[in-house]
């Protein structure tokens, strides 16, 4: 029995990343910037120790005689495969090609912030092609090891099986329906007026709405916390899950949708099974998955008008002089009109759910050009601001602080993240719909603050099966059909053109 | 050159324990309680990893080899020989045990917090009891391996070369002097009236007022933080201190002189050399100096009435509304008065400079007969309320919570630990009067708000020296002399019984 050999193995590893999450939450909450050195050795240093558990040669051996062993449960399997795949994707790279690269990646990241501020495209760019030259290295090293094209090989640490084929036509469904759909959405909301919620909305009092709404929709608030960063995530572990947002005393909507967005990555990570926590089939499915849950909650639930219905009476009530002062914005009517408008930007975290994609599309085409190479760096901007023009009719011209610079990705060495969001955003539609056959009744519910019958389902098709099924098994068992991009277009359709 | 290699290996373990040091703070300070189990999990896995770093085969060859090196720097050497220190105590216990301890402790602690709250010491005696147990075993395989006694071998994990018997003397000193001393102290005082300052004061007033003083004395916030915990405390690391303190509206003066003691703590670690933060060398020498620095902020500086000329118009600012209710409270004299009351009491952290070795000579006896096996858990309530009774005439009866039950230490598995409080205080005594003979004018420094002398001196003599000497050259260095309690008592009987 060798199986037992590799639970407690990564169980040890389990324990590493634990802590990683947690400095990592530490660094963007807590930290003082002047200790950021230090942490970052540190960090980078216990990333040392998790490769090195990651390609111990003892994995080899047990490895080959626990597929062999028989009588394994489903979700042991299922965990021996995924071992299997993180210790494939560990061995495939050498380990001082993973050091270079953390070490370069860092270091972009850090001039990213201040070459950002400055919109120093041209300091920017020798930093960002070294960040690329060894993410494609190691692309090729992961390629030829898993008998993958090199950019689906990095796609696959944040999606394992996603390939550019797949994605490819199911991106073409949505470049085919959105441009126009923008325009027909933009046109009629011309005549509307969303009156805009006047503060101030005190910090105090956000917070408490925050921590009020996401413990309403089922955030267990003795497994995890809500804290403020610069920019909001979701870290932490399963046992203690971090939030985090930031707070703007004349405006809470965006606080407060962020909130109820990190919620849902929060619901997802909390309703992960007790027992494989520590265990790799005990993670969550992928990004997309991961985002799918974030934009169920934030975009299927919080935005829609049942929601509202539930929300605006504790918004009232939180900010009483504001209500007072302005009642004719604290209407269902109103913000609704206000939490579904449209409008073309050149900002992707601020961008709505339907120019969203466009977003997506236009980092996705780059990035994958410049992973196979047919793209240099000193030619992003000017296929950003194609792609700008083409899919969202905004030129950014020399702006490249909100152009091709806004996001962290990059200079990090995230290449072939971008997708998920667009996959998650599909995934989100597609399970809602899942939950509404199930439950017709959902958005009464959601309309009562009753949120048990949605999260049920939710734990039961998704949550709890962790990675006991690849993640396009997983969406099929939860909504009988595989990822597809039509509930999302009816979901647009019936929320922006219909109702 | 194998001396390379060292300070390599040791930056790794030094990154080890930059994490386990924020796990801990988070742990106390940050985490819901509910997450407490999978944290303890996550942070033995990381002792276990310190204890393989430690016990690492390539060590012995290493260190065989860097002992003949010739052309160190004495830093180097130095290095090389608490390498040796930290690799012997390692190795000389099983890694199971180590991991066995770290998981029982921190159960034990978790499960104390609460059952200290409900006074249940029946509750409470099976855990401690599995820490003793485990605690005896390891002091045991300690022992054997270092050569000393079981206690000495704990006792040398916080005080390096620390012994019993050199112990005995100091304390036989401490016992023949203070029962009197207190005695006429507290009949000194019964004529003095000090009045107690009235509330209420605002928590974001008093952590405003603990900040400015921290930083007053000479605390980077640049590199550390001040935060709320149940039990004080000074952790992190030494490029990012991590200090709590907890506030209670009705007392500004227990936060406050917390803080002033945790920044003694800090200022020592931000002192520390900056080359040598991550190698052994670059430590703090033991914790007997630690507590000298912080007890000569607390009682050497902050309770003085030199300090109390600085602080006292800072207080009636921060809290406008209480010094103008009770302007005779808000004196100079008064608080000094306040600030140097004696009080026979059960609670250790509570209690004055002068009654508090009393409670360590207490804990040593039980502590010593709870490791050599001659006292039972069960019997420590009794043994306990016989050592207040003699030493301080008080009886504890069954307050087990401020009993035998009020201190983290042996729930968290510390013994050997106590000791280190009063042999700091008889340090802090004979340091300050080191740092008087060389800067006379100290107390009219201190009282205009200048401690860059003080600190200077501390910096040279002490903090930048790190683990460069033993704990005894380097308080002779600083001193002129080997610790004695000659000055603390001098100190007490001139504060208390003379002005």
């Amino acid at each position: 029995m060798s199986y037992p050999a590799l639970e407690q193995h990564f169980r040890r590893l389990g324990h590493l990343q634990h802590a990683a999450a947690i400095l990592g939450w530490d660094e963007a909450v807590i930290m003082p910037a002047a200790a950021g050195a230090k942490r970052a050795e540190a960090m980078a240093t216990l990333q040392v120790f998790i490769h090195e558990q990651l390609t111990d040669p003892r994995l080899g051996d047990w490895l080959a005689k626990a597929t062999q062993e028989t009588g394994l449960t489903p979700f042991q399997a299922a965990n021996v495969r995924e071992i299997q795949r993180l210790v494939r994707r560990a061995q495939a790279v050498s380990p001082e090609l993973v050091e270079r690269s953390a070490n370069a990646q860092l270091r972009s990241e850090q001039a990213w912030r201040r070459l950002r501020a400055d919109n120093d495209f041209a300091g920017f760019a020798p930093l960002l092609a070294e960040v690329i030259t060894l993410k494609r290295e190691l692309a090729a090293q992961l390629a030829s090891a898993l008998g993958l094209t090199p950019y689906d090989a990095l796609m696959d640490e944040y999606e394992p099986g996603l390939k550019a084929a797949a994605l490819d036509r199911v991106f073409a469904d949505v470049r085919a329906f959105l441009p126009s759909l923008i325009e027909q959405v933009i046109e009629r909301q011309r005549g509307e007026q969303a009156i805009v919620p006047r503060g101030p909305f005190p910090i105090a009092a956000q917070r408490a709405l925050g921590e009020q709404m996401m413990q309403a929709i089922g955030f267990d608030p003795n497994h995890g916390r809500l804290d403020v960063s610069h920019h909001p995530f979701c870290g932490g572990v399963p046992s203690d899950v971090r939030i985090t947002t930031r707070y703007d005393e004349s405006d809470f909507t965006s606080a407060l949708m962020g909130v109820l967005h990190e919620t849902g990555h929060a619901k997802y990570e909390q309703g992960l099974p007790q027992d494989w926590m520590m265990q790799p089939v005990g993670s969550a499915r992928g990004m997309a998955m991961h985002e799918g849950q974030s934009l169920c909650s934030e975009m299927q639930v919080s935005r829609s008008r049942a929601f509202l219905e539930f929300l605006v009476p504790h918004v009232a009530h939180a900010f009483p002089a504001a209500a007072a002062a302005q009642p004719e914005a604290f209407t269902v009517d109103n913000l609704y009109r206000f939490f579904t408008r449209v409008e073309r930007s050149k900002i992707r975290v601020d961008a709505d759910e339907v120019t969203y994609p466009c977003h997506i599309l236009v980092r996705y085409g780059i990035e994958r050009a410049l992973i196979d190479g047919s793209l240099t760096v000193a030619q992003i901007p000017e296929a950003w601001d194609a792609g700008m023009r083409e899919l969202l009719a905004i030129s950014t011209g020399d702006d490249h602080r909100d152009g091709c610079m806004q996001d962290v990705h990059w200079p990090a060495g995230a290449f072939g993240y971008f997708p998920t969001y667009t996959l998650g955003a599909m995934t989100a539609a597609q399970l809602f719909q899942a939950a509404l056959r199930a439950h017709p009744d959902l958005p009464a519910q959601i309309a009562r603050g009753e949120f048990a019958p949605l999260n049920a389902f939710l734990r039961g098709a998704i949550w709890s099966q962790a990675s006991l099924y690849d993640g396009e098994a997983l969406l099929r068992r939860a909504t009988g059909e595989a990822l597809n991009a039509r509930h999302f277009e009816a979901h647009l359709r019936t929320r922006y053109l219909s109702s």
